[in-house]
Parts: C-alpha cells; sequence; structure tokens
C-alpha cells in the first residue's frame, strides 16, 4: 500500500456528499438544485453547504436564474472539477488494486 | 454509480490518516507507536487522536507496556477492525468498478 497515495486523496473530492455530488455532475451537463438534493437524499442546507466549498475550489459552478416566475439553480461540474474527479478516481483505483499487496489475507 | 454505496462508506475509515494507521496494521501482527507514527509522517499527537477514534470503534487496541525502563505502546488491529476494514475496501472497490457506467467520459 502506497500510503502517500492515501494521504494525497483531493480532501474536496473525498468527503462522500461531495463525492456524490460530483459522481451525478460527471453524468451531465448541468443538474437543478432539486435533482441534485433528491439524487443525493439530503437537505436543501447540507447540499448548499457543499456546492459552496465545491464552488470555491472551482469545481462547480452554480448558475441562478427564472424560468418564468420560478427561481432556477441549474449546477454543472467545471473542466478543472472533471480533471480533478478523475485524477481521484485514479488515485482510489491506485489504492484498491495496492491493497493485495500489503495484506496477509 | 451506486450513490447509497458511496454515502454508506464507513466514516471511522474513510479519514485518509485513518485508512493510512489501518493498512499498516493490517500488514501486521502489532506496530509500535513510534513506527506507526514514521510510517504514516505525522506528529504524535494526530496519530494519537486518531487511534483513540479507532480504539473507542473498537477497530485497534493500544496496549502500554515496559521494555526495561522504557515504555512502548503496541497498537494492533481488532477482528471487527479487519471485517470494517474489509468490507470497506469491497465498497471502494464497487465505486472505483461503477465510475465508468455513470460517466460519459
Amino acid at each position: 500500500m502506497n500510503l502517500s497515495t492515501i494521504r494525497e486523496l483531493d480532501p474536496i473530492i473525498h468527503a462522500p456528499i461531495r463525492l456524490a455530488i460530483l459522481s451525478v455532475l460527471m453524468a451531465s451537463d448541468g443538474a437543478t438544485f432539486g435533482f441534485l438534493r433528491d439524487a443525493i437524499e439530503t437537505s436543501d442546507g447540507n447540499l448548499s453547504t457543499h456546492l459552496t466549498k465545491l464552488e470555491v475550489a472551482g469545481y462547480v459552478t452554480i448558475n441562478k436564474s427564472f424560468v418564468g416566475k420560478k427561481p432556477q439553480t441549474i449546477c454543472a461540474i467545471t473542466e478543472l472539477g472533471r480533471k480533478s474527479y478523475l485524477n481521484y478516481f485514479n488515485r482510489l483505483e491506485e489504492i484498491v488494486q495496492n491493497k493485495g499487496a500489503n495484506t496477509p489475507i
């Protein structure tokens, strides 16, 4: 097991809820706030907190607009977000693959 | 991507430093505090904090004794710790394997 690979896992992505958010966004050109909240099964407040962290890191964009008189929030993953997500998964894959080498079981 | 698999990742193990500690302990019958600290490249205080969390969860045992006049702390992974670690890795493997199914890249 390469311990430094574990320690270098991107902390922005490593939190399960943010990993879930990015996983949904990776598969789409953009998702509404409501769609994300329901897909991830979390509260408005919790989703909002983690989306802000992802936005500050430059991994997602959050665009607010109106559809008629109804406000709509569209979240999308950025190019940096996509790259960081794939990079994170490459490390995760390495960790998973190397597991056997270090364990007697 | 199965989002519930992501959300169900054991939070005790998911923290990178605790994952690193357990990875070292999985490969041994027991390690001294100093060995662990050097392998993981962390401080005494930080290692101590996370070992306590693992001990409270029942994943490791921490035994203090004396070798001559020198105090020695031996840390070892428990059966529950081993099972939980392998379970965690099974979920991680599932997440890594399912990545492709959900991403257009």
